[in-house]
This record gives C-alpha cells, sequence and structure tokens, in this order.
C-alpha cells in the first residue's frame, strides 16, 4: 500500500516513542510533508525526523492535533479484519468485566483506536466517529461490528462538539437496522431505559457506574440527593440499594422525565423524587430552609471545555462543592466529581479543600475514583483519564 | 491551662491555614521561642509571625517535623474526653464502612490526630505511637479506648521505624488485658489469622482490602500469582473467588507458614501454593520457563524510604514491573502497587509504562486505586495518600 510519510521536525518523535498517540501540527516538518497534501483522514507512515518510521496515523490538516497514530507498525493495513482484531480485543475485556452486554465496548485513545468510541446497550450499539480519521472509516467500522457482533441495530451519534474541532459536520445516522425508541441499560441489577437518539452523548454515561456501585455500598437508611442527575442512574440505584429517601436533580425537562420513570421501572418512585431545578439555586434554598442530606453526588458537565477557561472553571467548582457541603449532614458524604479533561486530580481536591476551609468542615478523603475499567486509560496519555472524583466525609468541628 | 507559644517565621503559617497539620523546625522563629524550650511530646499554641493564634499542637524538639496540631481551637483541652470524641468520630466511619469490627479504627492525620494509629481486630486493639506528642498521651488515649470500645487487649507495637526519628525506643507492650496468641480478621467473608505480636507492623495490611475486593472480582477460573504475599490476604481471597490456581510468594519463612495456614483455615489449600523465594528470582525462573499467570498482584514494600533515595526506588519499581509483566499471560492483569510516601501515582504509573514499553507491551489502565477508606487521606496533605495502584490489562500486539 503507498502511504505518504508524514515527518517530524527534529526531535518531536519523542512523546510517541514514549507511548502518547498525538501529533501536533507544529511538530511536523512541513517544508519536507506539507500538511496540506493530506486530504482529511488520509492514512500516513509518521517518521522521526531521519526517516525512522513510528507507525501508520491518520491525518487531519485542518486540525490541532493533525495525526495520531494508530499503530506501531508502519506496514498494518487499515481494514476491516484490522478493525475486528481491535474489536475483539475491546470485545474480550469487557466480557470478562460485565455479566451483560451494557457497557462502553471501546474508548479511543484507550483502546488504542484515536477517535472512536462505541458504546453498547444489548444489541444495539450506538457510536462516535470525533476524528477526520474514523469518519472515513465510518463503512469498514460498521464491517467489523456486524462481523463480529451482530448488531440488530448501529447508530452514529456523529454530533458531539469535538467534530467541529475536525471541520466535520454533526449528524445523527441510523446505520444499520431500525432504531428502537429506547436504549436499555443494566446496572447491577438496576433496569434503566434513555431515549434511543435524543439522550446525552451516545444516551447513557457508563463512566460512573463505578463510583455509583462504590456510594451505594454507603446509602441504606440514609437520605441522598443526587444533583445533575439526567437519567437518575445514581439516584435510582441508591434507592435500590436502600436509601430512605432520594432527591435526583436537574435542569433538563427531558432528563427529568427520565429519572421520573426509570424509578416507576425500578419500583422505587415511592422514595424518589424529581426536581427539576438549576442546581445552584436550589442548594441555596435549600440551604436557606435548613434542609440537609446524609449523601450528595456532585456530578456536574464539564466546567472547563477549554484549557484557557481553566481559572474561571475552578472557581466553579470551587463554588458548586461549597454550595454542595452546605446541604451535607454533619458525617455526611460529598462525591465530587470533574469529567473536564483540563482539570486534573489535583485541582478537583484543591477546589474541594478550598470549600471545606470556607466552610471551616473538616474533610476526610474516602476514596478517589475515575471512569469505570471499560474506558481504560493509555498510560502515556494523561488525556484519556478525563474523569476524577473524589468521596469525601465532612465532620463540623 | 498554661501553655507556651510556638512562633513561626513571617509567612510561614501559609501552609497551616491552607489546612496543613505540620510545623518544620525551620519555620519556627526559635529567637522568639526557642524549640529548646520544650520537652518532647510538650503542648503549644502555634501562632503566626505576629501572634495569631493557630491552634494546639504536640512538640517534638529534636524531629525535624516539630510540630503537629491537632486542634484548630487554641483553647482545646487534649484530655481523654478529647480522645473519645475524636475515637467516637473515627468510630462511627468504620461502623458505617464495615460489617465486622476488622479495620484501621484511626489514621493519625487522616483522623486528625498526628502520630496515632489504632487497628482494630475484634475486641483486641494493637496500635502504634509515631511521635512524642502521642507517645507521651498513651495513658490518656487507652483511657479513651477502654471507655469507647471496651476492647479485651491492648496492644502497643511501638517499633516502627519512624519512632527513630522522634528520638523514641522501640518497644512492644501489652497495655491492657492478655495478648492472644493470633489476631483474627475477617475481610468479606474470609477469615485471617496472625501472630498477635509477631507479625509485620500492626499485624495486618488493612490498607489493601478494598484492592483485593476489586482484584478477586476478575479472578474466577483463572491463574493467580500473589507476590510479596505475607499472611496470604490477597491468594487466599483469590481462591475463594474461584481462582482456578494460586501461588503466594514470600521470602518469609513466618509469612509463608500463615499464608499456608490461613489457606487451609478458608479451605483452599488444594488451589493454593505457597512458595517461599525471593520475588525478582522467581521471577526470572517461571520467566525461563515460559509460565505466566492469568492476574499478578504485585505489592512490594516501601522501595522509598527517604526522599534521596527516589531515584533508585524508581529504578527497582521499574524492574520489579518488568519482571512481573513477563510472567502476565497475554490479555492477563497487573496490579502494581507502592506504598512508599515519596513516590507519587504520577511516577508509578510512568515506571508501569516504562516497563510495558520495554517489552513492547500495549498496556491499558483499568484502574487506579488507594488505601481503602478506613486510612482516610487528609485533602491538605497528599503525604497521607501513600497508597497507589493501578490495575493494568497487558496485550502483545
Amino acid at each position: 500500500m503507498q502511504r505518504k510519510p508524514l515527518t517530524l521536525r527534529n526531535n518531536e518523535e519523542r512523546r510517541l516513542r514514549a507511548g502518547h498517540l498525538w501529533v501536533f501540527s507544529n511538530e511536523v516538518d512541513t517544508k519536507k510533508t506539507p500538511l496540506t497534501a493530506f486530504a482529511p483522514g488520509e492514512e500516513a507512515v509518521v517518521t522521526a525526523s531521519r526517516g525512522r518510521p513510528l507507525g501508520v496515523a491518520t491525518v487531519n490538516p485542518g486540525s490541532l492535533i493533525c495525526a495520531r497514530l494508530v499503530d506501531r507498525d508502519p506496514e498494518a493495513v487499515l481494514d476491516a479484519d484490522f478493525f475486528r482484531a481491535r474489536l475483539r480485543e475491546a470485545l474480550a475485556l469487557r466480557q470478562r468485566l460485565y455479566p451483560t452486554p451494557h457497557y462502553r465496548l471501546l474508548f479511543s485513545e484507550g483502546d488504542h483506536l484515536p477517535g472512536l468510541v462505541l458504546d453498547r446497550f444489548g444489541d444495539v450499539v450506538v457510536g462516535q466517529c470525533n476524528t477526520a480519521g474514523m469518519d472515513a472509516r465510518k463503512a469498514l467500522i460498521l464491517e467489523a461490528l456486524l462481523a463480529e457482533l451482530s448488531p440488530r441495530t448501529v447508530i452514529w451519534r456523529n454530533d458531539s462538539a469535538s467534530r467541529d474541532l475536525e471541520g466535520l459536520p454533526r449528524t445523527v445516522e441510523v446505520a444499520h437496522g431500525e432504531a428502537p425508541e429506547h436504549l436499555d441499560v443494566e446496572e447491577d441489577g438496576a433496569r434503566f431505559a434513555v431515549p434511543a437518539l435524543g439522550g446525552q452523548k451516545t444516551g447513557w454515561f457508563y463512566d460512573m457506574r463505578e463510583n455509583r456501585s462504590k456510594l451505594c455500598r454507603l446509602v441504606a437508611g440514609r437520605t441522598v440527593l443526587d444533583l445533575f442527575a439526567y437519567a437518575g442512574a445514581f439516584g435510582v440505584r441508591a434507592a435500590l440499594a436502600g436509601a430512605a429517601k432520594v432527591v435526583c436533580l436537574d435542569s433538563s425537562e427531558t432528563a427529568c422525565s427520565m429519572a421520573a420513570e426509570n424509578a416507576a421501572r425500578n419500583g422505587v418512585a415511592d422514595r424518589v423524587t424529581v426536581v427539576r431545578a438549576d442546581a445552584a439555586d436550589y442548594l441555596e434554598a435549600a440551604d436557606a430552609e435548613g434542609r440537609t442530606f446524609d449523601v450528595v453526588s456532585l456530578d456536574p458537565p464539564a466546567l472547563v471545555k477549554r484549557k484557557k477557561d481553566l481559572e474561571a472553571g475552578l472557581k466553579a467548582y470551587e463554588r458548586f462543592n461549597r454550595l454542595a457541603m452546605d446541604v451535607v449532614a454533619d458525617g455526611g458524604l460529598l462525591m465530587t466529581c470533574s469529567c473536564s479533561q483540563h482539570v486534573d486530580a489535583y485541582e478537583l481536591r484543591r477546589a474541594a479543600l478550598r470549600a471545606a476551609a470556607g466552610r471551616n468542615l473538616r474533610a476526610q478523603i474516602l476514596d478517589q475514583g475515575r471512569q469505570g475499567p471499560d474506558h481504560p486509560g493509555h498510560p502515556a496519555m494523561a488525556e484519556t483519564e478525563y474523569l476524577k472524583s473524589f468521596l469525601l466525609r465532612l465532620v463540623r468541628p
């Protein structure tokens, strides 16, 4: 197969040799190999400045991350067999991790396929092609999926914001079969349903499953507040785990309907109250009324979307943590999370510490969490460890 | 109560005001308040340079960490009631976390009592006073323990290396009741026993319990290697969780006897082989014979004991990881750990990454762990987060 080389500037191969998968556009020797010579999604053999090949990448000349390595072998051929092999490798892990076919089946760089995300909901697969490289190979990926999993339906939720950076349009597409009305999810025996085409991201946040499981072990007989509840995943599971009373809060009407339906579906509607409100407004009002909860989950959407928003975003995390701490009962628990790729665990811990200090609370870290194991991290890419959480116990001295 | 002030130099109060509990000797204004005026263990009111009180500390003029805050309230009285209140606070957390009375009852700075460690084995409590401040208050602590828990036996395992830094002698002492022959432990239904006076540290490593539990969910039908097995905690639990075959390895004869007895105690001796050997020797021999394991646990003793040993210690971690990876089957799991306070998660991850790169393995991070929640971290003190672990999946491309 004839593939053009993409040659790096002197010494710019170091990060790749340490295991990283990304090439930034300012690292390319554009005199030798102009990026403009590549079509979006085209394959290239990335080479060090002196010509040593580093592997096969897909290129996007218009993106800041202009190439992503998909294989270290410069002879690798990106055909359906290639995608089938990667899928089998990913599938073997998930089948070992979970008793039912509900999981993130493939996690982009963490599964060594940069730009591709696949979530499995039984016999329905919902995917995202977030790079030009994967977008151009949608047909091959579908072929591999059909051959390995025989799903009833494959849906492309190619409507994520990250596609803008790649110059790709936002679309939603049923690529195989017919779209069901709902996607079905099972987590530790709890059953959920979300709209197949209208949910957030791919429809479900599998990444928080293990954090939910851990917290559910500590809720029996307690009062629980699930902030940014979305479809009620934590709140409903907390009720099933014996929580005395649960409030699921979300600002979206669709999310609130889903949460209420999921509570009913699991027979815990009598203990789950769904509230549609802005989180900060609700927390301030609850504090003013002196209401407290034994366990609070604070998992806001990413508050830092771009690196330059870091400072303002950290202030926003600190404020949410302070407001949430105001409604945690003495000796109670707060699970505080950040899914912002640009916020690291240290920064989240510091935001929580400052919030606790501002409220004169003694905080103890009981656990530190991350996204679940169906979202494997790439050990050379801190970027793949996007979800951080801390379970705190808060004591008023 | 008359307590001398311990005055800090200009601006040296910042770390304490951010929540940290330690004062280093070079931060003290020794002209105003000479450290030599304090007896080891004496109480003081720590003040900022202009006299603003920051709280009550215990002082040790001979230690690099010359004072440790025990309460932010400068009027706090360190009597038996004070210790009873702290014990109740710590006990309430553990009773919520665990179904049986087997846990770290109190974790030093993490429970806001710097220098005091208490492990509970049913009605036996084994403690460590690791600072002059706590050593001087042994009698008060015992009084508080008897009042709150009515234990049958209290043992001081005051023989840790950290006592050398405080100028304290190493002793083992039965402070209350009679020492039983064995300490009994229960973890997730598994029963263990270790010698009451002759085990490592306090006798049991409760800190790894949750990491063991997580790994045990992935061992059914698999072969398992438990390196640095000590009393067989992971290996025996893995066998109970359905592992096909387990090797527990330790270089200590005492540890090997304990592991074998604990395997028999749980009825899994037929599937647990105990091997007495040096870990590196064993791994090299196993690799030479082409033997592999589906799951390997690598939890060596602290390889970095002092900050200046960091570089050599990280090389040692990398080497152990490389040797362990050599015996992990394709697609198998390695849980790699460090209990060195001076090694952070980033450094451990890098050591593992280098080891994997050196062996041309594709590594995926499935989980990041820490010590269990009965070892709470202090959010302002990274020093309290001493145990780090990564669960890796290793694939040969």
